[in-house]
């Protein structure tokens, strides 16, 4: 970590995240339902930045090999020089549907911007959903008018929930921050649930801000900051063809415009960003496709960031280490069991295991006494439970951040077509 | 594939392999309870070589890095020139343990060898259940006479139901093949069920055959044979501190010793082990915790067999791919996107899917037509499903053994300890 990232992550305590609605000055957006998929619900929306503005923006992308059509065309029009809408909709991912999906992908592009009137090259594109389908144009194209008439500051509610689709509660969080005696504000929201894995760990999230920032420098925050956040959390270990993070920064704030990453300006930016995306992820946690706990894995005393990282995701993957959380059985066993097959080279007699502050694998054994057992389960009786695996061998460290697995993430994904 | 290897795979299909009760010339065997963890059943095995035979035995283990103490032991003894007995519990690991834990599994092989007055470096020793605990040598103790008193030649069921853990049934596999005019024989028994994956996919595994053979070969055929059979399967991606795959070759079978690794005495015994260890593989997989189905899939067309195996392995290791096959619903989109993000990289145009032998996506898009659709969803209503994922770049390919996920799957390892 440069001094510049340690300075961003300790200026992050100083931020104050809240999860109520809020406003990003320079963006208007609203949400619609088109029936394309989910009866009687928001399914589309649409962040429109004001015309006068020329927003900048930056994505993080899935890796996986079958990318979806809005993926591929997210990344052309990224390319612009500037954004002028983001189009969302849930239901339908527009994934594996070849040239005609990437059309409709373009299409939905070209009906928000001629809406709008703009170019369609300024429009950035999302869906998510079912696999295999390709998006419904016609439904778009119908609810348009009235998407485009209910543009207003404060519909991010709206907004949360027209992008979810197995998400049981919207997802938003945002940050102010002064720079150069500017008030900037954070605003984002996140659809989750399934799917959830690094690398890209969520489906769709969209994060705006006020900001005056030059793309190379926001960019760089976003990778920075969802390596620190949404790429530290996991529910089932999947990654979906879609999985998107996009920043749009609206420069309507009138700070100096931020051009040099190490400045204080980008400090702060930086910090705040990442207290926003932190809060997201964890989000995306907690509402995990049948999720009753929240659990931390933080790794400690590793050689390297990449041991830590490792043995975290082996744990927060393990469905032993899950379901052995939602039965609230403190079997340390699989947690120990993990760290070991994870591939890190680790000295068994090295490693020490905290549930909470509670030690209960040190010197390559349980720690002895029926106390122990008694105080692991009440821990594992918490909402949010705390493990720490120490590697004894150095000084890196990683947290993942995962839930348990439950009947209900059984009976969500076994039936999610139907 | 080295010409010997694929011989012995081609043979492999003229191989009869059969799940009834066996007997193994060379072997008495017998079981009994000690209450240790289990009340009234079968948890301790002893297989004893006839006194007179000088048996030789090969291993493949787990590769946690918690490894744990029988484990330990196992690899220091089999540096002996000869075995003459395997002793394995079942309901305590002895994994986790440390100084202590390695005295008890000494004490294990001690016991047994002094029962049956040789050294107790001839003696196997396997443990399987939660780790943590140590196992209990006065329960050892106290049924070891009647263990001896009960040795015959036809336990072999009853070895099979007291390694259990939360196996259902016991599991048992044996096949006969002619090796230079001498009937030798092939059995062995498996407990499986969690903590199934590669490497070394299952718990423990013991095959005994009473063909004369090197160690060094037989060593051959053991690892050759588990890196296409134990090491294909998977329930959940874990692996355990314990897993153990034995085979101890007693010699009474009376065929010329099996020197040269090229020989068709050889390459005969090396197809009757590996059918044998196939289908003791298959039947742990059939017999996952909470599983309903049987999955097999092959990767074919990949560059490399390392390539076709991440393939195989991220499809098969995938809660949302397993939890789609437990709903009967043929959610070809997420088997797609398992591939997609498993690291390989593959050309989304050139990958073509089927569910037995129905084609349902290639050239980047699904098959169109509702009645692919109808005939995907009875593929899935079948307790044993291929899935086939042609990747279209190459001649290599790696097939993988796997179940569905389940509530039962949940159900039973959320309370496993308790």
């Amino acid at each position: 970590m440069t001094p510049v990232h340690a300075e961003a992550e300790k200026n992050i305590r100083s931020v104050v995240v809240n999860r109520t609605p809020f406003t990003v000055p320079g963006f208007r957006v609203a949400a619609a339902s088109t029936g394309m998929r989910y009866k009687e619900r928001l399914d589309l929306a649409l962040i429109a930045v004001d015309p006068e503005l020329n927003a900048r923006a930056a994505g993080v992308f899935t890796t996986n090999r079958f990318c979806a059509a809005p993926v591929t065309l997210c990344k052309e029009n990224l390319k612009s020089a500037r954004v002028k809408a983001v189009i969302i909709n849930a239901g339908i991912a527009n994934a594996c549907t070849g040239e005609e999906g990437y059309k409709r992908a373009k299409e939905m592009a070209r009906l928000t911007a001629d809406a709008l009137d703009f170019s369609h090259r300024e429009v950035l594109v999302c869906s998510t959903g079912i696999i295999g389908p390709q998006v419904e144009i016609d439904p778009i194209s119908r609810v348009m008018p009235e998407l485009v008439g209910k543009l207003r500051r404060d519909g991010w509610e709206d907004v949360a929930r027209a992008i979810m689709t197995t998400d049981t509660v919207p997802k938003m969080a945002n940050a102010r921050v002064e720079i150069s005696g500017k008030l900037v504000t954070v605003g984002g929201v996140v659809k989750g649930s399934g799917m959830i894995a690094p690398n890209m760990a969520t489906l769709i999230a969209l994060v705006c801000t006020d900001a005056a920032i030059q793309p190379p420098i926001l960019d760089h925050w976003l990778r920075w900051s969802s390596s620190r956040s949404f790429n530290c959390i996991t529910i089932d270990g999947d990654m979906s063809t879609n999985d998107t993070l996009l920043a749009v920064a609206s420069g309507r704030a009138g700070n100096p415009i931020i051009t040099d990453i190490g400045s204080s300006d980008s400090r702060a930016f930086g910090a705040a960003l990442h207290a926003v995306l932190l809060e997201l992820a964890k989000m995306v946690v907690m509402d995990g496709e049948g999720a009753s706990k929240f659990i931390e894995i933080h790794v400690t005393g590793a050689a390297d960031r990449d041991s830590a990282r490792t043995v975290a995701l082996a744990i927060a993957n393990s469905p032993l280490v899950k379901t052995a959380f939602f039965g609230e059985d403190a079997n340390w066993g699989r947690v120990v069991a993990a760290a070991g097959r994870s591939g890190c080279p680790l000295i068994p007699e090295k490693v020490a295991l905290f549930f909470d502050d509670l030690c209960v694998f040190r010197n390559g054994t349980p720690v002895p006494g029926s106390e122990v057992e008694e105080k692991a389960s009440r821990i594992f009786k918490q909402k949010e439970i705390r493990v720490q695996v120490d590697l004894g061998t150095g000084s890196a460290g990683f947290t993942a951040y995962t839930c348990d697995l439950s009947y209900d993430y059984v009976k969500i994904n076994a039936s999610y077509r139907s």
